[in-house]
């Protein structure tokens, strides 16, 4: 390839302070360092953790960065002793590592990987701790891991999925992140049996996702909490069965799923990132062995309350990163499922734009309408 | 039986009043009715629970009452329909009840049991709402379901676990609640596995039994954390590999358990009752899979909070009541595995008294010598 070992300029969405619009910017992506691979990202779409940091909230978010998570693309070059993904191979980037070697990989009970935390953590590669990223010399930090708002983005080899190149990278973008949390959270975490009340707090593509999966593991009902009645009639076709919006009710919610479940839910899904609904999801789980899983992200300096009863009782609680899902193995097995039609992706994307409309995107993200945007990278 | 279908007098100690020495008195108990057993209690001890109802502390403790909960007796009568126990049978009154019948007994995934609980939580018996104790024709409310402290009580039939009559009942009446809440939280709510890394919090009898059913189970290290060194020398006994007082460190005690470990224990448990101390026990645990187990009984009103960060990064928050031993099937074998010398008993026997000595008894709680005293209540 002409472009391997060299410099690539490309467009990127570059962050520049918190909460100002992104600009499209000349970005210089350094070629791959040993463990290294560059991608060529051909769609992404944007999550609320890019919103979180863009938003200047998230007191780790680092500037200038190129944000960005969700994406699907094409090798272009690898660096050094890269020897599993190649250029031309599919891939999509994965925010969670696998490196198969660490504690927390070969603990068996967990997808964190610990390999290369501490560098994407902070914005920078590990081996040399810099970005890849510049911009007439001055650096742009990475966010993490991934920083697929760009052309061409630079990872660690540990990040990256191979997947199968018959899956169309427009839809299967959507397997880095959102629905991939959603439906792991039911089946890697929560591990939810057929027959099971489901409760799904918040009805975004994460809660939709978990709605999927708790479908697929044969839950018996599902109810759907979203303080947005417009969300109601979408979410059915994920198999949403009931619904309730806490503003119709003058008792707390948690009070009104017991009252309406016999004593409670099963499992419950937190897909907001509220840490009061975070309480009522747990409150509302049966006693003795109602389980309920955090899924959505909290604003930093939050804490999560409830009474030790609770707990005390037999009610658990868990929480859930990338749906527990191992994402080098598991996200190629995840679009294969996609490709036999034995999970939904199209359905989560409302919205295509290119990357150069990207601020009109975060917009999209408030309205209620809005599922997943998907930006066209290279037009 | 010359006493059957008669009202006995004995002699019980009544609570008059929250935090006023507990009085010997002359007690009429009636008989037994449909599905309820009458108890002669032959020693009981003292738990944390009779002194945090006694204390007043308790909202829904009610006044005056026959407290006691860890006991052992023989069956004096019985009440029409109770066929699973005979007079002359030696039991333990359980007050998490097993009915096998309720949906929480069905659910195979919980001791709770919800048979009797709308009356023992509020001192009657379920068949009339009413107590089987008075004074001179005044009823005195019962506790927990169990009323240890007097020389007869009546249970309801589902509270009762029938056992070896070989096992010394001065001895056993201790698994009638620390003991097995102790091995209970390892072996059936956490499922400690052999290799795992244990830290306790509290080295009372709970958190003593916590650490034995840790040995057992295989832990690799036991971590005990008590504010009182002088519990250090006779947790070695018990398993306890090393210990922390939380008084010799500057830093947060979790930060010096994660230092130690690697990043954390792989199992935690609170066996204290303080809601800042639960928060410690989760945020000790490791990143990815950790699991804290809440054993302590808080005060009413108490919450516990962290952030729910801990629980997305793979942490798991659970409690236990009993140790999650369906109570009339495991009680007896737990008596069985003490009758083999396969789980200690005597150890956690610091203090012998008797029924007129209780107010000593309690006093002794507050010693840090005392584990359990047991009352011999026919003397
Ligand atoms: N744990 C992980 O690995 C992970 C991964 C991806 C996303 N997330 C998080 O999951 C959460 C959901 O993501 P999404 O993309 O589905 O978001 P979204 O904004 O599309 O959906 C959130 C939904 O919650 C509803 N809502 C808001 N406040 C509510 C309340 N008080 N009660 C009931 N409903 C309420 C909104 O109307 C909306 O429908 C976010 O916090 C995101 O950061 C977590
Ligand atoms: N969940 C259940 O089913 C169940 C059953 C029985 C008992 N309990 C509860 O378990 C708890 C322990 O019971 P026990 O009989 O072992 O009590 P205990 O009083 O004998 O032991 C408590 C220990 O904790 C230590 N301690 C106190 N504050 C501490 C702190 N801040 N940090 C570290 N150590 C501290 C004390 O020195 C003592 O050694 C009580 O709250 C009791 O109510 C619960
Ligand atoms: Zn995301
Ligand atoms: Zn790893
Ligand atoms: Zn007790
Ligand atoms: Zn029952």
């Amino acid at each position: 390839m002409a472009t391997q070992g060299q410099v690539i300029t490309c467009k990127a969405a570059v962050a520049w302070e918190p909460n100002k619009p992104l600009v499209i910017e000349d970005v210089q992506v350094a070629p791959p360092q040993a463990g290294e691979v560059r991608i060529k990202i051909l769609f992404t779409a944007l999550c609320h953790t890019d919103a979180y940091t863009w938003s200047g909230k998230d007191p780790e978010g680092l500037f200038p960065c190129i944000l960005g998570h969700e994406a699907a693309g094409i090798v272009e070059s690898v660096g050094e002793g890269v020897t599993e993904v190649h250029p031309g191979d599919h891939v999509i980037p994965c925010y969670q590592a696998e490196c198969r070697e660490c504690k927390f990989c070969k603990s068996g009970k967990t997808n964190l990987c610990g390999k290369v935390r501490a560098a994407t953590g902070v914005g920078v590669m590990m081996s040399d701790h810099k970005s890849r990223f510049s911009i007439n010399g001055k650096p742009i930090y990475h966010f993490m891991g991934t920083s697929t708002f760009s052309q061409y983005t630079v990872v660690h080899d540990v990040s990256v999925a191979k997947i199968d190149p018959k899956a169309p990278l427009e839809k299967v973008c959507l397997l880095g992140c959102g629905v991939p949390t959603g439906l792991g959270a039911v089946w890697n975490t929560a591990k939810v049996e057929s027959g099971s009340i489901v409760a799904v707090f918040g009805l975004g593509t994460v809660g939709l996702a978990v709605a999927e999966g708790a479908k697929a593991a044969g839950a018996s009902r599902i109810i759907g909490i979203d303080i947005d009645s417009k969300k109601f009639e979408r979410a059915k076709n994920f198999g949403v069965t009931e619904f309730l919006n806490p503003k119709d009710h003058e008792k707390p919610i948690q009070q009104v799923i017991v009252d309406l479940t016999d004593g409670g839910v099963d499992y419950s899904f937190e897909c907001i990132g509220n840490v009061s609904v975070m309480r009522s999801a747990l409150e509302c789980c049966h006693k003795g062995w109602g389980t309920s899983v955090i899924v959505g992200v909290a604003a930093s300096g939050q804490e999560i309350c409830t009474r030790p009863f609770q707990l005390v009782t037999g009610r658990v609680w868990k929480g859930t990163a990338f749906g527990g899902f191992k994402s080098r193995s598991q996200v190629p097995w995840l679009v294969e499922r996609y490709l036999k039609k034995e999970i939904k992706v199209d359905e989560y994307i409302t919205h295509n734009l290119t990357l150069g409309e990207i601020n009109e995107a975060f917009d999209l993200m408030h309205e209620g309408g809005c599922l997943r945007c998907v930006l066209a990278v290279h037009v």
